[in-house]
């Protein structure tokens, strides 16, 4: 357990000096020995978790997605709603999850499959509103897959918005705008009603986050530890 | 008459070859230097037209907005329809637009005001939204500003998407989709009803576009033989 801690721990250095380095030079210009130099791992280490640059990419590209699942809610919609509160935190607090995004909508980056994050998006987001749809959440004449890529595209667009225009200060605010806009075009009335769209959700979401992380890592901490 | 459409040629010249520049080295990297051998005008007809630089990237970020004001409509958000949809066929058909496009998201462009382009489109939605709005022809409860940002940072995330997918050839029914979601949420029900957000709008739109570019490029071409 001790060793996989610290596997951990240095997949997430290399991770975020990949990343760091990527923004930088851009991915085409990067080179694995800027990498190695500012991880300050040996090619050994390095190597051990990525085989390539490719391979890099596509690790800090995955970075942008949850590992765990959300808590589940009674319903569906919500965990959409969700799941746009936690990724809006996660973009204004995690250096990691802003190269995800900043390399995926990177368009010098030729030679990464930067359709990869979004299909995977794509896939999550559609993969609620199936659900939603079987539940009788969302009004039968509803797409699944044009509302899931509208999601995704949109989504990006609002963040890349707000990240030039303040930082992201405004990003929790962009996605509750997002929300209203669209979800009483695809969610029955009764459902709508009950959904709590509400800047105080996003912030109890983001602290149950945090705290859940912190968690994590205290165990991962005294693991090492033993 | 004829100075004035060689220097309008000129202008635009000069304009592709700082787009392809900036396209290809990225926006910090390119030198006058390169787009002067690639414009393959004098260094004085560059400067004639650009001081720096930074105005050459003002005017690449410019040329994504129209020249001239949409054909006006009864309906104002009609207007609003139609400007999705020719900035959806000028992205997928003129490379000036798309590079206009690409220089905004350059998240390596630090040194450009990558703002203004965003806050050029926000300000066009929100004056039709604020007409649509003394028209009678939106919700009460519609915040101008909200909405029209969320226009604006949509449609940038849903054509990004769609470039990166299938190099935009979906762009048009990804415009449909968005206003599909959004419109229903401003729209008085009985204004929704008139709206023509069909695909063959779109394409009857890009066929006028074209015409009157054409009678224009004919215009100048015969002034310029005088």
């Amino acid at each position: 357990m001790a060793q996989q801690a610290r596997a951990i721990r240095t997949r997430r250095i290399i991770l975020d000096s990949a990343a760091a380095v990527f923004a930088e030079r851009g991915y085409e210009r990067a080179t694995i020995g800027e990498i190695l130099a500012r991880a300050g791992v040996t090619k050994g280490a390095l190597y051990f978790h990525f085989a390539s640059k490719e391979e890099l990419a596509l690790g800090v590209l995955s970075a942008q997605l949850l590992d765990e699942p959300l808590t589940p809610q009674d319903v569906k919609l919500q965990e959409l709603v969700d799941q746009g509160f936690l990724l809006a935190h996660r973009l204004q607090t995690d250096s990691l999850v802003q190269a995800s995004v900043a390399l995926a909508l990177d368009s010098g980056a030729t030679s990464v499959d930067r359709a990869a994050p979004f299909q995977a998006w794509v896939d999550q987001v559609a993969e609620a509103l199936t659900v939603a749809k079987a539940r009788g959440e969302i009004l039968p004449h509803v797409k699944v897959l044009d509302t899931a890529e509208l999601f995704s595209g949109a989504f990006a667009g609002i963040q890349t918005m707000s990240q030039v225009v303040c930082d992201r200060d405004d990003l929790t605010h962009r996605v509750v705008v997002l929300l209203q806009h669209v979800l009483p075009s695809i969610s029955t009335p009764a459902v709508l009603t009950g959904l709590d769209m509400s800047q105080e959700r996003a912030k109890r979401l983001a602290a149950d986050y945090e705290e859940s992380r912190r968690r994590h890592e205290d165990a991962d901490g005294t693991d090492a530890e033993r």
